[in-house]
């Protein structure tokens, strides 16, 4: 029987939202939201969205009408009662109100600010600019709206048994990687695929295969959404635009040099435990921990985005070491260009050593390479990142040249300050 | 919106019915019933189930009490208004009023006979007594219910993940033949697979599947449920219970050796064109041709369901040239043991030749080898054959003495009544 109320309230919708919640984003952005909202409210930032696989001309894939229509959908949300009780009410990481009562009410009445929509040489110019606490929200619908509308725009000439046959594949696929890692002993694994999705009821999807598949492995999403939908753990820590934004804002090389220590020090006023873990990678790893100050020895761990992860690991654990620290007390978590078989090298090779973690991205949610002609659904590298910070560029440089990002006088100068020696350039997967 | 009172109705039913419509049945079924009814009407019959898979052990796998009341349901069902409308008044092969009126009155106040249930050594012995016309359509809902119970006792211990990813797979698994087909040059298939197929909601998918990836290549289905569910072609024409029966009536050798051509003497009186097809592997292919009477020379087709394909087709075509007729007008149709490779290589093989088609089964509606442990899913051998006529014992002999059937002093008379000499012995798959 079909609902006929439900049929037809369905065909009242005017498009089919891609992002129909502001808590469907990654946790991360919500505990940095805080201490943004505390610590530098008032900075003005811009957001832009970076495509690093120009050979996807996104302006000729996707129509700007339809662009719009779904930003301008982002733009109207509003945290819902239900949303903000969850919030409010939930226990993330063993503790209660992590979310503060101030945060909650500023962020209960926020709307995300404009967005300036361009098109040039194939691509689209997205940008946002606002106030840092408000703005850096767009980060992940902003992503997410782009690559579901991409893949749209191939599934919009499939037909129905094809386009079932599309997702049973996908399906196979993935449970494939489930069945593997199953067998992993001591995995500890977490989705973090929400920024570069095949879709939302994909993630969810793949999320509840998880769940189902893996049991106690898996420890949970970074998407708020999808984790109190299923009433799971959202898992989070931080991320490079804290050291970028504080970069941008220091007044000279001494204060640049202090400013991702300065990151840390805001941070741990609010945060222990799970939360005290540092991405080392924004101005190179080795630099960053050679000079860290002492405090910093006690943090709970390390985060690796780039650069071999292997040998991030290593040095981690070495400093560790250095440090008078145990590294097996210590936690090490994988984020980048994670597979099943990455996964289960590193997890082998650092069991006993160090407590391992596995943030898995792209390839959990967006794994459609290969299930299409001319691979035209597989995931490309695709970035929305803070580019200036009250008028001044930022600046990133990473453990892999070719995540750098920023003007070259300016990379130049943050080398020199952050004493960035040579480095290994790595393939960006995604 | 959950519909509710959708799912209380749901909720009512007492066992979720495997067969629901006296047409979920292969179309020669009716076609062969309607003959029957006009020229044997009053024939005893007795049919019984067969599992040549003794590894298979049903009785222990599927629930004595949940079997009957399958069965209870299937005698429960009588033909529905629109269904005997649609038997009515549909075109097949291009003839109106295929079904005469007095056999669609007969046919609307039918119910199935009763059923003798009794387990031995492992295995469900279970036969159907009646008249002819009456019992012979117990023959595919008896098979569709036990095929569909053994799944089912798989199924049950699987959860919810799993479940879509099984299916999953398997529908990844036809596609793959599907786009292996789709390649094929003037080729021309049907669903023959209601007999042994998974589950009716599989094979409906499949069916749907086929029409949308092959196009005009899917000639249709045997399954008239299904044919009338998607305004397809119901594809059929007659099977062995008619020689079989009619030779277990013979009175004499002389009459025996008469009584195959005798069914398809019955059989002409009311069909051409493509019904006109025989099956001559019976009693052994080359002895029915080599003394079959000149009027079957103008019959459209052969069909092909034992011994080794390529051969018969062959001797087919001789047959035909030896009475002067042109192979090319003539039709072939495989149907024995079919997977993708086979129709390919047969297609290949007599294209030109010869007009050529195939009747897809078990390895279209039931390819679940491989998907789960043990092959618990895997498709196996089993028959519901007519084995009495009139209180006689029938015979089968086929292309395959592994396909072979009736008392060991009957078969030897058989054999030298039909001349039928060494014969070449296949594996059985399904």
């Amino acid at each position: 029987m079909v609902d006929i109320a439900t049929r037809v309230y369905n065909h009242k919708w005017k498009i089919d939202p891609i992002v129909r919640s502001l808590i469907d984003t990654d946790f991360y952005k919500l505990l940095m939201c805080q201490s943004i909202f505390r610590n530098k409210p008032d900075t003005t930032v811009t957001f832009s969205l970076i495509n690093r696989s120009k050979s996807i001309r996104l302006a000729e894939l996707i129509d700007e009408g339809e662009l719009r229509e779904q930003l301008d959908h982002v733009q109207s949300l509003s945290l819902s009662r239900g949303e903000s009780t969850w919030l409010r009410g939930n226990t993330f990481y063993g503790k209660r109100q992590m979310f503060r009562p101030d945060f909650m009410e500023w962020f209960e009445g926020m709307r995300l600010p404009d967005y300036h929509l361009e098109k040039r040489d194939g691509q689209y110019e997205l940008t946002f600019e606002g106030t840092w606490p408000e703005v850096m929200l767009w980060e992940i619908p902003a992503l997410a709206v782009l690559m579901e509308l991409r893949g749209r725009a191939v599934l919009n000439d499939m037909k129905k048994f094809e386009l079932q046959v599309l997702y049973a594949r996908a399906m196979t696929k993935l449970w494939k990687k489930v069945e593997a890692l199953r067998s992993v002993e001591n995995l500890r694994i977490a989705d973090f695929g929400t920024r570069r999705r095949h879709s939302y009821l994909w993630q969810d999807w793949c999320v509840q295969a998880m769940m189902e598949g893996l049991g106690e492995k898996f420890v949970g999403t970074s998407n708020c959404r999808i984790a109190m939908q299923h009433d799971i753990e959202a898992i989070g820590t931080n991320a490079h635009e804290l050291p970028m934004v504080y970069s941008a804002l220091a007044e000279n090389d001494a204060a640049l040099a202090q400013a991702p220590y300065q990151v840390l020090s805001d941070w741990q006023q609010e945060h222990d435990g799970m939360l005290r873990v540092m991405l080392p990678d924004t101005y190179g790893t080795q630099g960053f921990l050679d000079r860290a100050p002492a405090w910093l020895n006690e943090w709970t761990g390390i985060r690796i985005d780039s650069g071999d992860p292997a040998m991030g690991a290593e040095t981690a654990i070495n400093w560790w070491k250095s440090r008078g620290e145990d590294p097996r007390e210590k936690l090490v978590i994988f984020s980048d260009g994670l597979d099943v078989e990455k996964i289960r090298e590193l997890n082998a090779q650092f069991q006993g050593r160090v407590r391992v973690s596995f943030g898995w991205g792209t390839l959990l949610t967006n794994d459609f390479r290969g299930l299409v002609p001319n691979d035209a659904l597989s995931p490309f590298s695709m970035v929305c990142k803070a580019v200036k910070a009250n008028g001044k560029p930022t600046v990133k440089l990473s453990d892999n040249p070719n995540k750098a990002m920023g003007p070259d006088d300016e990379i130049a100068r943050y080398k020199r300050v952050f004493q960035v020696g040579a480095q290994h350039a790595q393939k960006v997967i995604v």
